[in-house]
């Protein structure tokens, strides 16, 4: 069996495709333009590279850019200004702080500043508790971004046996909790776990956000299964995943490549968070 | 094998006297006693005799009884000002609005209104999302009991395989959260779960709350598993967990009984809670 490769680009494509076209119906029904700030402080160059794209897509898919570039020596209460004025700005309907910040600055304290509502990184404390009591909230963009490719490539979930190897705040555990709303059975393995092997091979469907390359090889993969691969890590041969590529091709039913699977999927989740966040936002003040 | 029984009335009772000695700790260096709100809306009798025995323990823990009875047909805004008075109040270390409330009620908004450092039922969106990102927030007190009659029976966790049967938002879903954090790999199940005996089967921990009177039965346990049964249930035959506790007493290493195992350690957690509330604040206030 070889496995049929699930396209990331071409489904981000289409979630870009989705926006701009709500986007459109917005405007064209008289409200503003839906408002991504990006805020980056500091110039570390993969948080520039990172960001610019960010803002780019915002662009492409009729957004307004609203970014903040601030000096890397800006002082804690100064960031927090900067936050809680566009905490309040109508005109910004999502807020992305770029992580991570530098280190004389107290990141749980900055993202406690955004509110639930313009969290289009999902990353606040606010959004985790949604999620964790199975409400409506904004999604951290790359468990997101799996669920959409999973949906678009028709993977059933429900009753399905479901392992995410990995339990970061913002893959691992979100993820686990998307898939358990999804009504799979969800098993969350991590570095202590004993044999991650024989958890991996009983399930239908394994996401791999562990941040070790190769670390799920062919021997952990039931034959026809699902295999998500969020790693990315760049070597002397190119990029490469927590998936050992041609190993796990040779056994899955489905697989994500990379880079070109979930990678893609990101930033157009962080799109799609925008333009819901906006309508969310219009809806209140219509209601009001 | 026969299981060695958990004795939760004994260790309930170890919890109530630790917090005893640390109410006596707090008084004795001047500070005042953790008081606890309880809030009790209209008549209902099951309600009324929880609400009593949670009132009964705290007084007998040396903290005040700050009780709030108040009538059935409260407007939802008379009651959001109470709760926002208890909020404000520096005697009240701890609030807990007993549940349910009537249906005319938004029970989401009035649970909103109690700030997370007074929410000592581990109900607020706020303190999910703390335990769903790792931090240290009020753990709902029944899977906070879950987890200390384990600790007490020294049940080894790490890497351990847990299974957690139910996805409750204040049992089953926090309970999971709580096995992560010390290292289990944890499973979760639930209605929808294909083959919910094989699964239960390869666990070494396995903490029943499903709701369903005798889910699991011996079939569904590896010998000499740990056993926890959160259901209750009354029957003409008298209290029943979600576990058929005679099948299941032959199997495993160790379980708790129903009534006498998980049951009496929720309140004495709640206890706990407040105390441990009213520490904070007083470190707060120091701190200020």
């Amino acid at each position: 069996m070889t496995a049929r490769l699930m396209n990331g680009k071409a489904v981000a494509r289409t979630v870009r495709d989705e926006v701009a076209a709500d986007v459109s119906t917005l405007v064209a029904s008289g409200r503003p333009a839906p408002g991504l700030a990006t805020v980056l402080v500091g110039d570390d160059p993969a948080s520039e590279v990172y960001v610019r794209n960010k803002r780019r897509q915002c662009v492409e898919a009729g957004m307004a850019d609203l970014h903040r570039h601030l000096p890397a020596d800006i002082t804690q209460s100064a960031l927090k200004s900067v936050l809680d004025e566009l905490a309040t700005d109508p005109a910004v309907s999502g807020i992305l702080l770029q992580l991570p910040v530098p280190k004389h600055l107290d990141t749980a304290a900055l993202l406690a500043r955004i509110p639930a509502s313009k969290d289009v990184d999902g990353l606040t404390v606010a959004n985790a508790g949604l999620l964790a009591r199975g409400r409506v909230g904004l999604v951290p963009c790359t468990p997101g971004g799996v669920m959409r490719l999973l949906d678009e490539y028709d993977v059933a979930l429900s009753g399905a046996d479901a392992v995410v190897v990995g339990r970061s705040e913002l893959v691992g555990r979100p993820m686990a909790q998307l898939l358990l709303q999804r009504d799979a059975t969800v098993t969350q393995c991590h570095s202590r776990t004993k044999d991650l092997v024989a958890v991996c091979r009983r399930a239908d469907v394994i996401v791999v956000a562990a941040g070790v390359p190769g670390i799920i090889g062919g021997d952990a993969v039931m034959p026809g299964a699902t295999v998500i691969d969020v790693g990315i890590h760049r070597t002397p041969d190119g990029l490469i995943g927590d998936v050992r590529f041609d190993e796990v091709k040779s056994v899955a039913g489905l697989l994500t490549p990379v880079p070109g699977g979930v990678g893609p999927m990101t930033i157009a989740m962080l799109l799609a968070n925008t333009v819901a966040a906006a309508r969310a936002l219009d809806e209140r003040s219509v209601g009001a």
